[in-house]
């Protein structure tokens, strides 16, 4: 067993799960604040060099973990928790990417958050690299979009 | 605190952290074996559809951690820890992107793998989408590509 604990809060829009945009063409357009906890700001040193940064955050509010999810993405069959973005993992650990729009001591201003307001950081890194489009498969999830397309 | 466990383990060619590739132009095609615990293999199910996966796991041989890191891409100056990849972080939590390249039942065989041989590996999830390269700025890391570029 490893331990974690918080480094930062977020500050977001969010105050219940309902309320964070989910499935097929969901926006994660929202601003909101990554709050560092004052004993580790200088941590933060030359962080406003980077545009996007990958945040690391416990789902706090999620309980027990399924195997197999039905995203709201794509009700038609289920999928292994591990091909999901589910709360509900054995290690209920997310993981966002953001936007850095501009820090103001220990506060990072962001753009992209997806998470409940009060939620705990555990990390925060810089985000490096992006995988080429043409190279990128998508499995399920691309189905579901074009399905849902098609629908529409 | 927060608890996690693993819910795999990562094969690699990696004995010691000595071995890894690490700094400016560092090349991660190494090829590994995700092994999942059986008790976690249902997880799995659907995951072969996507080309690759964010990887996120406990740097469990790292012990304590520094607010300030000199990262061997760019010894000139100090940047916060939060933003470098250095494993002495507050959190000792570690996030790789691999391509899948094949499923073996509970084995995902892997390229990309940055991690000690045996490392515990905590959560995979889908990767699913790039930030346009035009959009992203990679503050101190891309000065100090271009300063090693000059050099050479």
């Amino acid at each position: 067993m490893f331990t974690s604990m918080p480094i930062a809060y977020a500050r977001t829009p969010y105050q219940a799960t309902s309320e964070i945009p989910k499935g097929c063409g969901a926006k994660h357009d929202a601003e909101g604040v990554l709050e560092i906890l004052p004993e580790f700001e200088a941590g933060l040193l030359g962080i406003e060099g980077f545009s996007h940064l990958y945040v690391i955050w416990e789902f706090d509010k999620s309980g027990d973990y399924d195997l197999v999810a039905h995203p709201p993405t794509d009700s038609s069959r289920p999928h292994g928790v591990f091909a999901t973005r589910s709360p509900r993992r054995p290690n209920p650990i997310a993981l966002t990417v953001v936007e850095l729009i501009r820090r103001d001591s220990a506060k990072l201003h962001v753009k992209g958050v997806d998470m409940l307001d009060g939620t705990p950081i555990l990390d925060i890194k810089p985000y490096l690299s992006s995988i080429p489009e043409e190279k990128l498969r998508r499995g399920w999830l691309a189905e579901a979009e074009a399905r849902n397309r098609a629908v529409r």
